[in-house]
């Protein structure tokens, strides 16, 4: 094979892939970098055994060649490499000159030259990836959607935080996806709060999907880096596909393995009344709180609202001392003084912007936060015990 | 006391205590920040032990008093509060409203307001600056000397990259400084290699001194952030003083704790005569460098260079296979080929920018890196045994 790519090109493939490919594992072929150049194109791929990525490049190619290189020196040089664009060779069959040792990549950009041990793919965890094209012999992935990619990322961002990063339930370690004809909806949980988004689009079938939260880290940013266009979602046994197409004929396929089980029971813990209800705009509240949270005790985290017509009193006290602030809000309903985990409040912000509403059920039971207005976003919140 | 100052004022103060007090040290006292409200200024000070700083800012000051209040909070809080000024208020003598607990420091910025729990100054190290008059009663810090901020820096700077991070040989964790007559001189070594600037400016006093690298690093900090101006310098016994004054009635004091011993004589090892002289552009230089390097061997970093009349080739082989660079160079004298640990080659390339000679005393015997056309800085590297 012999490959010539933009050096731009490349580096920005292989920025996606660095953070996949671990650099150190118990299988030492997955902190190989995969190149498998073919007719137009040079595909690099990659697996942390949880999450496999593929990311196809333009490319100027003749003869294929599919092989493995270390990726540590090779992600190193292509950033720093002096000319426009890299040629990468491989002899047919990858068999070096003269048949004996390992194949040998020749790398070369400007005056740079170099040659890196390469490995054949043998041995190597197939990717899970569907068949592109859908067709047969590819009944394993038998539902398929395409959602907008700002959608999805919409989606997944909005609830990402949520997740447990405790050993205990591990199913809260996940984001669960559910796809049915009301739309797509994401949630996640420790079990002391919870988020959710709620997408407004019919799904084409009905099934639930509980996705590592790690694994959502790296769909959003591989969603982020590509751009307006369209993402196709495929379910199999186990595992979700993504794949995005990028301009021309760039492309990224990615497959994440499932986490078994479903979400217990959560819809009982979202509050349905609210005897009082809070409007306030999200940017100087959660400044506020943060300050505020500075003075708050260590262990709990605890901040005080006492909630009044026009205005919000937050307060802290801990082993440093006492802090204040007064935030202008709209009060509906009965003025309320409650506590909360600063820390949880703070997150349920998060993905928040503009005007929010904060809902109260009671000084002891669920909180709900969500835009004003409305927008698929709610979080779910309980107040810490007075 | 009660003081109003400007908020990004007092942020700037504790960006520079910032790093200096440690979040946890064997006496507790240190993790605290100290405050002292005096006519027309609010002085921040702070140790860690090994550094001492005091940062004089410009405040509206009325009563007077010296407390310690925990920095982390006092941190956080400063960097965000929503009021332009900042008020802090302590009753006289420190003591409480009442008389009773630990005094309170009120703090109020825009509608935010702390109360923090503050501490007396008793049992608080005492900080090693000289009387600023250096008037009677300060023989003790009878060395000192006037330094442009710019040139001190720079002494300190192109050397500090060369001392050692091993226990072994603790001197050679330090800079040492060498005033005398014919002007200031910064060497740093590892005892394998080995970096010095001199300073042509003669000082009015003859004394070596060894600062720790990492008390440099807070000297170096402090001098970027004061900008141009004057540094003073007094040499107390055990101890650096450094004061930087800053715009209007701003002002930095240091004090560094000395090493105890001197350098080993490493004047033995500089070289005076090379059969080959190689003039060379440091950035297209490193930068090749730096590619070949990530071929080389990871143990000892291993670069060949082989010189040769117009230009250099690079080369480093390891574990991942096999690399090379041409740069062009000017070469006087015999060719010559020789090979050097990358890590320090790049290391004493680090300071300089433009042009450079590499001077060759012979491929097994050490070399000499120095810009092209003098400037006081010099490097020496001993090149790996081929």
């Amino acid at each position: 094979m012999h490959v010539i790519i933009p050096k731009n090109l490349l580096a920005e493939g292989i920025s996606l892939l660095e953070r996949v490919i671990p650099s150190r594992s118990s299988n030492p072929l997955l902190t190989y970098l995969g190149l498998s150049a073919g007719p137009g194109a040079l595909l690099l791929f990659g697996s942390n055994g949880e999450v496999d990525l593929e990311v196809r490049l333009p490319a100027q190619v003749s003869g294929e060649g599919r092989y493995l290189v270390p990726s540590q020196p090779f992600f190193s040089l292509v950033r720093s490499l002096p000319g426009e664009a890299v040629e990468l060779s491989l002899p047919p069959g990858g068999e070096p000159l003269g048949g004996q040792g390992t194949p040998q990549l020749s790398l070369s950009s400007g005056r740079f030259a170099t040659r890196l041990s390469a490995a054949p793919t043998e041995g190597y965890p197939d990717l899970l990836f569907p068949n592109p094209e859908g067709g047969e012999g590819d009944e394993v992935f038998p539902d398929r959607v395409l959602l907008p990619v700002e959608e999805l990322l919409k989606v997944l961002a909005h609830v990402r935080y949520a997740a447990s990063n405790e050993e205990y339930r591990a199913i809260f370690r996940g984001v669960q996806l559910e796809f049915s004809e009301r739309g797509l909806r994401a949630v996640a949980s420790d079990g002391y709060r919870l988020a959710l988004f709620d997408l407004e689009r019919p799904q084409p079938f009905a099934r639930k999907a509980v996705v590592p939260a790690r694994s959502v880290d790296e769909m959003v940013r591989v969603l982020r880096s590509a751009g307006p266009g369209e993402a196709g979602l495929a379910l199999g046994p186990g595992v979700l596909a993504l794949e995005v197409r990028q301009g021309g004929e760039g492309a990224l396929r990615m497959a994440v393995r499932l986490m078994e089980g479903e979400f217990p029971d959560y819809e009982r813990v979202i509050p349905r009344e609210f005897p009082s209800r809070v409007a306030l705009e999200v940017e100087p509240f959660r400044e506020a709180l943060r300050r505020v949270s500075v003075l708050a005790d260590r262990q709990n985290h605890r901040v005080d609202l006492l909630l009044d017509e026009g205005r919000a009193l937050l307060s802290a006290e801990g082993d440093y001392g006492r802090g204040q602030e007064e935030v202008p809000v709209g009060l509906e309903g009965a003025p309320m003084g409650l506590a909360y985990n600063a820390r949880y409040l703070l997150e349920a912000l998060g993905p928040l912007t503009g005007s929010a509403e904060l809902l109260l059920s009671g000084p002891k039971s669920p909180s709900l936060i969500r835009p004003l207005g409305g927008g698929g976003y709610q979080a779910v919140v309980v107040p810490l015990r007075v």
